[in-house]
């Protein structure tokens, strides 16, 4: 017997800001129901990895598609030309403002999608299907789109939330181990910061986690959706704080990932390692009790192994200071004050970070 | 003695989207007190042909400039790598999210540096001080941002409003005649649709609007940017429908435009000829005075004399199928119910506009 779909649902400032976040097995081949387009058409854009599912999703939309566009979401190939490539099809199949786009992928695509989205003809509608547990624990989900930049990740984009967001866990059946791993990073970390709970019960089930028993998955994804669902509604534009916490493990993180020159990590892995050193920090500045920091870095532990990252400070630091959030003083950093409990401190010195790189570690 | 700046402001829906624009000679030597930037820091874009009024402006700012960004504003130079290259400049000089960027320039200048503005980090604040007659009027209000695509014009962009608009008079002095008058075209326009008490006192004293004295050509523009901002408060996205007054003359006009390539017309003398389209249809379908359509024709005259369009059927009906606002059953069109009553009459079919194209005349 079938579980009915669960469906959240994102409010936000605006009508068009509205976001029906749906979440069960089965859904790609309901797409036809779920995404949204005020003319009833679409355009697909996925990468070849994300064949499968974006087969289905046609098949549920058949009759109903303008065009399928390839897509490369390479990181390295998240650029302005991306999105001039799909504008250049989008044009091509004869796109109006009435018409919405679908984008079937991981966090590359729904972000470069998401983005053409937002500046074709001013603005069309977007839905997205993800296919990585990180997309669907994280990227699909609030509305930041856009592209990298030679001078750092997404310097080019802007908020335009997804209208539908489909996650069905046969979407990433055939997503290898290592990324399937690096994903689930991000769904801990949503608990981690906001929901001791949740936390608790992924860490207890982890060994059906890892092995993709359903629900145990859908328990831990639909969690993470949540939490993540829940900030963004409270603070769109990331204007207020709020949204902040979820870039728990993201300041260090960034920095390995670029230090890798974002080939030696996957994003989770590096926001792991981030996350190990802002244990570190917390201990320090937060008070973290030492069971709970075990817990986090026995629950990463089970994720990983995770290659060996940078952590020489000489090649960290530079990175380090090209951070968006980065101020004279230093760089604002998420911090646990216990499993659950996350809060943001606003300016802690690079050097602090970079102790902290030279120790982290998972035991 | 000189008159203080009038100032209109144009409410939105959010803080963000508030535009305050000043009207008035000596805001160039102002900016620094009436231009708008969270840090205090400025990046300024203009082309070549507005280095006077950047010159001012950059005195006018002096120490709070990240960098001096060179744009070629020529239509064909209106594209995503435009945006590439501001984006370039931008990071290389450390633009942070509370900069904002100054628009000196027409209006393919306040397009494409407001575009890039509502993308870099995903939106930054920016500012228009507009040096052609199109743009004080017309292009630098409103907030409709972006860049042309092989598909037509204006087809990738973002609406992102300005947060201040400085119309300085004195910013058009060096503006060649013919784009003086192109640009004069827009204000007509304005008034044309949803003023007639301005419509007749500027047809009143054309004579001293085209000798370029200072008291006939501020009324003339200040009339039509209040006229702008006002409509464009009621409906920032043009969702309601009165936006699309102020596209009167524009539908044939694009068209028009694009026949010619974007070099045989200036953007205001296609919408000249696309006024005197619609002033033939508008007779049919609104029974416009003949006496009020001779009054637009006479003005109309007296801003050009205009290049001789394409007239030809079978060349401009492919542009006009790819209107934004093409359907399957024609094109929606503004009319004129008499001076100061536009009106948008839903699908008028291509046969009418070509007809119309074949005898229009400002005679």
């Amino acid at each position: 017997m079938r579980r009915e779909p669960e469906q959240l649902v994102v409010t936000a400032a605006s009508r068009a800001a509205l976001t029906r976040i749906w979440i069960g097995p089965g859904l790609l081949d309901a797409a036809g129901e779920r995404l949204f387009s005020p003319s009833g058409r679409f355009l697909i854009v996925s990468p070849p990895a994300a064949a499968a599912a974006r087969d289905r999703i046609a098949r549920a939309l058949a009759g109903r598609i303008l065009a399928n566009v390839a897509l490369d979401d390479r990181e390295e190939a998240k650029t302005l030309a991306a999105v001039s490539r799909i504008a250049d099809a989008a044009f091509a199949a004869g796109l109006r403002r009435d018409d919405a786009i679908v984008a079937v992928g991981g966090g590359v695509t729904s972000d470069v999608a998401g983005f053409a989205a937002s500046v074709l003809l001013r603005g069309v509608a977007w839905n997205a299907v993800p296919t990585t547990t990180g997309a669907m624990c994280d990227a699909a989900i609030g509305g930041k789109t856009g592209v990298d930049h030679a001078a750092g990740k997404n310097l080019i984009g802007a908020f335009h939330p997804p209208r539908a967001v489909l996650i069905d866990p046969e979407a990433a059946a055939g997503l290898p181990d290592r990324d399937f791993r690096a994903g689930l990073v991000e769904a801990f970390k949503a608990a981690w910061v906001a929901d001791a709970g949740l936390a608790s019960r992924a860490a207890a089930s982890i060994d059906r986690i890892l092995a993709r028993e359903e629900q145990a998955l859908l328990s831990l994804i639909a969690g993470a959706a949540r939490i993540k669902a829940e900030i963004v509604a409270s603070d769109p534009r990331e204007e207020n704080g709020r949204r902040r916490l979820l870039n728990f493990g993201h300041t260090l993180g960034h920095a390995l990932e670029a230090a890798g020159g974002y080939r030696d990590l996957r994003h989770g892995e590096a926001v792991a390692w981030g996350i190990a050193a802002a244990l570190e920090i917390s201990a320090r500045r937060s008070r973290l009790p030492k069971s709970d920091a075990d817990a986090v870095r026995g629950t990463l532990a089970r994720l990983g192994p995770f290659p060996e990252p940078v952590r020489d400070a000489a090649r960290l630091e530079a990175y380090l200071q090209r951070d968006k959030k980065a101020s004279a003083a230093g760089t604002s950093a998420v911090l646990l004050e216990g499993i659950g409990r996350g809060r943001v401190e606003e300016a802690v010195p690079a050097s602090e970070w970079l102790s902290a790189a030279a120790i982290m570690s998972f035991k």
